[in-house]
């Protein structure tokens, strides 16, 4: 090989290197752009982050589609939480703090996978008039995401969105008193006009009882998945 | 274009994107050691990562250059948090925890814009002999950043922090009981001493009322900024 | 120097800076994956991301090598939080979240350091039959790392771990009126079978009393340490 084209080869192995990089801080960014859009019930917006044929896994059952979403983040959680505005609105959180990244993009930079973590802070303040039926006044909630990503014409798409509550605590009590005011959806779309396209086979049960979300990355040391 | 021509513009290119990718990583890094200052009230160390003619909005009021940093992390919240000792202190909390960090670098690299945001736990311990005069004994605060940056001669440095408190809550009451015991400044400096440079034209009410910090970044697949 | 070295020299320079990128991309997921470990109780998995003569610091003691590893986060952490078993376990909580990353490679891209910050929130629900002795039924943890990484064979691990609680509360009480119920190390391994293989000098009295732990990295802007 010339020397030219050992450079041009170094240089195109390299390049690749770079655009691996920039995809994972790319994914980041969807992620964390997808944190700020929920606390502030922007359904639209929100959906616009997914891929025509994505799924979200929510509370034991599927979400499917850009439909899907708006059925999750607009009917469901923009309705019930603001009313149909979008946030922030006066006296009501929902503050999603997202974390722990790990991501790992695929050798042909096709699809990615991602997990992430967060704590959620929401509620009311006792002055605000319109109170959502059912939700705590002030709560807690964790939760794990294990995330598929794609990328379509250059630009990265949620793929399929995977989120188990870990736990949900009201604030008075603690998640010692707390049972899950969240529990694993029951009928589907459109018997449940809020409900998910589809069921999960196996219910994943919330508070107290507990769900792994299995580890999609290799450990970094040995180099291959931990499973449960 | 021969061989060599082109491999330097493309390796120039290369190093272009390099050079972004190494300036969100040291954007990271700035506000992250911000964090880690303040958490330990040292104001000289957070005036220095300040440009010149830096801005601090905080509070609805405007704090200019390193003289206003100074005056805010210094003579207001070291003298009020720990006496002028810098931290950490007996029986003392200051605790911002930073993340979600969205940061985008302009395609000239000479500026850059960056989300983050946190959560603060703060107060004593009851044990602790100094308690600084109307700060709950244990509070929650919430904020969230939207900062521009400036590369002087090599080097990131904050040309405008804009901090906006989402909620504030009393530990024992949560944030359906308390009124943020942070309000809008009302008095510049000189007359109020710790006050800021300027105030804002529209104060930013505190919880249990909301303000929006528009999102800088443009939707990651939409490739535009939403706008609220 | 003719323009094909010109370039080789440039490409291999360029090539560094991406290699000290993917650094500390892989350093976030190591501490970012030791976090998620130890969350569901997998001291295997745990002690593998450390070199074989690694250090951990904690509670002023020193567990040394993979074997001391295993003593912290199996025989003692795994054994009393979970009986033996990889979590997730029925009622139990023991979430570190982890963020705020500052991770700074050495030039000769072998060695590493990194200050990260976690929050925990651990405890039991109440329905849960196992209560391990002396835990607060619900309660926080608030510390910081600063860790030390070495690169072996392409792949970095944990030199050393250095972590410092800040504070801890009580869910019911809060910071105000706990004192931490982990106090320092007082016996080592193998009079207490769970012990350190060594005290250090000075043991760090826990909340209310607080320990710095000094920031490794230089002042971003001054490109100095910041010393306490």
């Amino acid at each position: 090989m010339s020397d030219t084209e050992e450079l041009k080869s170094a240089l195109a192995a390299l390049t690749e290197r770079v655009g691996s990089l920039e995809d994972v801080n790319d994914i980041r960014k969807l992620h964390y752009a997808y944190g700020y859009y929920i606390d502030y019930n922007r359904p639209d917006a929100v959906a616009e982050l997914f891929a025509d044929d994505a799924e979200i896994v929510f509370l034991s059952g599927i979400y499917r589609g850009k439909e899907g979403a708006r059925r999750l983040y607009g009917t469901w959680f923009q309705n019930f939480f603001t009313e149909g505005k979008p946030g922030p609105v006066y006296g009501f959180l929902l503050d999603h703090f997202q974390m722990q990244d790990i991501i790992t993009v695929s050798p042909d930079r096709k699809t990615a996978k991602g997990r992430f973590r967060a704590i959620l802070m929401g509620g009311n303040h006792e002055s605000r008039e319109y109170k959502p039926e059912g939700l705590p006044d002030q709560f807690y909630e964790a939760g794990i995401y294990e995330n598929e990503y794609v990328r379509e014409d250059g630009v990265w798409k949620i793929k399929r969105l995977d989120y188990v509550v870990q736990w949900q605590a009201d604030y008075e009590k603690g998640w010692f008193n707390t049972v899950a005011h969240l529990q694993p959806a029951v009928q589907a779309y459109p018997e449940n006009p809020l409900g998910p396209d589809e069921l999960i086979g196996e219910p994943r049960q919330t508070w107290p009882h507990r769900q792994e979300l299995a580890m999609h990355f290799a450990h970094p040391v040995l180099g291959k998945a931990i499973h449960s």
